[in-house]
């Protein structure tokens, strides 16, 4: 208990789930991560594809980079009003469930799954990767370093909301700040230059143009630099966890996030432009990121790169914990709804979603053993997930609009019936253009989940019918059990349940399975041992019935008799007891046979609900 | 269940416990792989360590195996007495058991354990090194090939004692058959030849001596000759597998046994010496076993050559099967007097011993894969055991005889106590010859294997003694139970469990866990749902008991509850009855929360028996 203590705190009463709230400082590391680490591979992701058209491509990263910060702009628009509307949480799910249906609800949460999980290994890899590519001889514990830190992230989260942000906050500053200092100092350079600065190191060559222009490599570039806007939708999922008021606090949050992110983009693809950084070929010798690049070109190597690039590689592995912060809540949500097992609903000692987080470490662990720890082969089944889900949010809000009454819900209406129609055209494009590379499994993978989630769904409705309000407690026809107690031999743990029996029921039925190596050993007690005290003491008289088992057989013939029984008296309860020398020990196990609790799960498997089992335990006395 | 049969076989009566029983032509393949298989190691390991000696070590083999031979005619007399004088099979731990007391017996135990585990590990990885120096291009299957064996020989054995011994009555015949003439055939042609026979085709030239003669080498030579003598003890321990009479029966096999194996030691070393056959550099490209160049130079390299070579490469993965029917059997006689738990006695649908044959499989299946399928080095661990228990069995026999009042009584102690004494000798020869190679290991490990039995002994006892025996049934003292039953919410689950509680006695409390978010909810519906139709009927009004529960824990308030009303009740019984949704599905099992079971388990292994568990199930109708 107190190592448990150590490790995840002590437990938290419910009434303390106020202190775990967190405000906007913590709230940035908590639920931003995601999205401001994008402004590390974003630009680089869309460059790549730009790679082809040698320096000529530099001239489209602004204006792509700009279509994609206003696509952002509109999802943030949205989004600030779709935190107001739903404080309690819930994002694209909420919204489309209560304004499109469950279909479109489970779509949109079974999209978000997929991309919370993919999240995690993608980011911690991606970190990871980083970092053996500035110290390459760690490169044989790639995997190891992965799980340690998702190790690391699981139990971080484990301890509570509050526990991440605050530790966080240091790396994300630093991230933050180093990155803005960059855009600042590469801009003025820029413009005092009159637009043509000098490197302090000189980025890597571009090369020739292999390919002309054309409207498919622009629409690959953007769907590639989509990417940048995962991880948007974490704050409206996470209301709840600000502190009161909850509305002002998660908007102040969202903002602050996308504001930066909006500034990174812009000025990372201006200061490309300006100092004719493009991307290099990945796996190659010669490979340098662009950021790396770019804060050379400006800055040189000296302490600024070092601290730059080590809050890059930071940020990027932590950007996994918005899906730690998110997945849970997420699952809550549809739990709540009864789409997903109970247990996603239940608050553990810390008061986070316990059941979430585990199944989310477990998911993304596998997801990392499968690969070794190098996920780029999972980068592509991103941004699918995340733009179907603000397609369906702003569906969502289009509808919510419409039925509402309020001043300005025309205007927010067509700002939401843009943002729909924009995220709808970027999530076709991304499947279309990522298909090959590895959508198709997100495609077939999302209605998958969806149908399981239906099922459950299904299954929970109908225990729903099957038992809830019985209205009154009826009394009538109450007759008292038939007792059944399966018994080896004579001893204190037969007597001790056969004496429990007896204040049961007077109906008692003793069941005895003779082996053909030892016949007759308890029909010749029974009389002198039981029956007769039994008259003696004017009770009723345990009948006693032996079953042969020519093939040594011991469970089987007992369950035989025991549904036999139930079938012959329809309207009784049968109570099987059974008599059991529990160990105090776990290493006793193997010394005795476990044939009661065998014969307790077969009967509950196989019996009605006219047969209870009752478990008499027998105990060695303790030692002293 | 019809896969079970064709795998294993129908389920065989008790009463056909008679057609299972074997003779000695099933007898030998059953219980003399083992010892024959000897014949192939056995001179080789003596020759080997005579290597530095150069040619001069060749004529030290005869008189070597001589001695070894003598001291196998010794265990042999002995064994045979031991047959007759229990015929109930037991071997050395019996014998030790009835003459020497339970310390020795389970010593003999132990020792022979250790070494039929070893000897499945090590006869199955000798035969796939035998078949892979054959075919090269196997070697990448070792640990494969291995296992395959292991599991193929733990399935036959587990279809019947009868089996295994019809299933490798042929190989066991090709190579009784093909090494018996090869001895014929060496004699004839070295006879013939006045004592200096022409090989066919030459063995590899013998090296120069590197060491002179001296006893420490010949002592090693001894010991590691020795290890021929392993498998002897097989018959005595299986006597009851023999069809009746068992006596003559076991020792027609034992003889047989016996004899071939002497014939072929004695024959093999003579020709050895004959035909100037030393062993070579083991690990080696050269390295060719020494019955190989013994077959070619008698035989040359023809049909004979590859039918003996292929019934020794057989007859070595096989002696792992005297394992397969002597361990069961030895954990058996130790189980039933109970030192070892009792599951090791009761016979599986076939009428084996089931659990020490999964038991072997498991623990040389261990060794198998801790060794990569190579066990050289487990080989200097041999020998030691079986010395051991050699050495208890004829010490018990000369105690067994000094007690006897049998004509001959007194000649048979001798011989035993010359058995005795060589055996013992023996034994600690090997133990210090090959100390430090491995054999510290079984020196730790059986008296370690002792101590556990012993402490499993007195667990028994102390069961014995607390539950035996209990008399008369006592019926004073009997009241109705407190009844306990746990609700989490009011449905039929629920109503059913409290429809049985009103069946089991007057006096029953609901415990409620009451979390702060839903506060109230079956308080509020009490008194109507359940106190006003249990008042109308004139029933007993069951008391409802709310817990608060700060930190959301369910099990442990519950447990505590339950722990403290046992306390003020002392003579009371608790019944705590489990309102519970069984799933017929297994998936389903992770739609609904365990509690019930966690509770149940919590509760077995904390409780007193004063606590009795009542599941009380609820089924889903099944679906049309």
């Amino acid at each position: 208990m107190s190592l448990i203590t150590t490790i995840l705190g002590r437990p938290l009463a419910t009434s303390e789930a106020g202190d775990q709230r967190i405000g906007p400082a913590a709230g940035v590391p908590t639920f931003g991560l995601d999205a401001l680490s994008s402004a590390a591979y974003g630009p680089e992701a869309a460059l790549t594809v730009l790679l082809p058209l040698g320096a000529a491509g530099l001239t489209y990263i602004l204006p792509i980079t700009t279509a994609i910060v206003v696509l952002l702009g509109i999802v943030y628009v949205s989004y600030r009003q779709t935190i107001a509307a739903y404080p309690n949480g819930g994002g694209s799910y909420t919204v489309a469930r209560e304004n499109l249906g469950t279909s479109a609800s489970l779509l949109a949460a079974a999209a978000l799954m997929t991309d919370y999980v993919l999240n995690v290994a993608v980011g911690i890899s991606a970190g990871v990767g980083a970092l053996i590519s500035a110290v390459p001889a760690l490169q044989p514990y790639t995997l190891i370093l992965c799980l340690v830190i998702l190790i690391m992230l699981t139990f971080v989260n484990m301890r509570g909301i509050g526990e991440a942000g605050k530790l966080f906050m240091l790396p994300t500053c630093a991230f933050i700040v180093s990155l803005c200092a960059l855009v600042a100092w590469g801009m003025f350079a820029t413009i005092s230059s009159g637009g043509h600065p000098h490197p302090v190191i000189s980025p890597a060559h571009l090369g020739k143009a292999t390919e002309a222009v054309g409207v498919w490599v622009l629409l690959r570039a953007f769907a590639s630099g989509c990417t940048a806007m995962t991880g948007v939708e974490a704050v409206s999922n996470g209301v709840q966890a600000f502190r009161e008021p909850v509305v002002p606090a998660a908007r102040r949050t969202l903002t602050i996030i996308i504001v930066i992110l909006m500034v990174l983009l812009i000025g990372i693809a201006y200061l490309a432009n300006a100092y004719q950084i493009g991307a290099t070929e990945p796996g190659t010798s010669n490979y340098q990121s662009v950021l790396s690049q770019l804060i050379g070109a400006v800055a040189g190597r000296g302490i600024f790169y070092w601290v730059s690039i080590t809050s890059i590689l930071l940020v990027l592995c932590l950007s996994a914990n918005t899906s730690f912060a998110d997945f849970p809540r997420l699952c809550r949500a549809v739990a709540e709804d009864g789409y997903l097992p109970g247990s996603f609903t239940s608050q553990g000692r810390r008061l986070v979603y316990s059941e979430g987080i585990w199944v989310l470490a477990i998911l993304s662990g596998v997801l990392l053993l499968v690969f070794d720890g190098v996920t780029d082969r999972l980068i592509p089944l991103f941004a699918v997930g995340a733009f179907l889900a603000f397609t369906l949010s702003q569906s969502g809000m289009v509808a919510h609009w419409r039925k509402s009454q309020e001043r300005g819900a025309r205007a927010s209406m067509a700002v939401n019936g843009l943002g729909a129609i924009a995220t709808g055209v970027t999530v076709v494009v991304v499947a279309v253009v990522k298909f090959m590379a590895g959508a198709w499994i997100v495609v077939l993978l999302v209605p998958a989940l969806v149908a399981l989630m239906l099922a459950v769904g299904r299954h929970y409705q109908r225990i729903e019918r099957e038992t809830a309000a019985p209205g009154n407690l009826k009394l009538e026809n109450l007759h008292e059990p038939i007792v059944i107690v399966p018994i080896i031999e004579w001893s204190t743990i037969a007597e001790n349940a056969l004496r429990f029996a007896m204040t049961l029921s007077r109906e008692i039925e003793v069941l005895h399975i003779e082996s053909e190596d030892s016949p007759h050993s308890l029909t010749k007690i029974w009389p002198a041992r039981v029956e007769e005290p039994a008259r003696e003491a004017q009770q009723a008289v345990p009948q006693l019935t032996v079953l042969k088992s020519p093939y040594r057989f011991v469970v089987q013939p007992i369950i035989d008799h025991v549904l036999e029984v139930e079938r012959k008296n329809p309207d009784r309860t049968i109570a099987v007891l059974l008599p059991e020398l529990v160990e105090r020990q776990w290493y006793q196990y193997f010394l005795h046979n476990q044939r009661a609790r065998i014969l307790a799960a077969r009967l509950l498997a196989q019996g009605t609900h006219h047969i209870v089992i009752v478990n008499v335990p027998w105990y060695l006395r303790e030692r002293h």
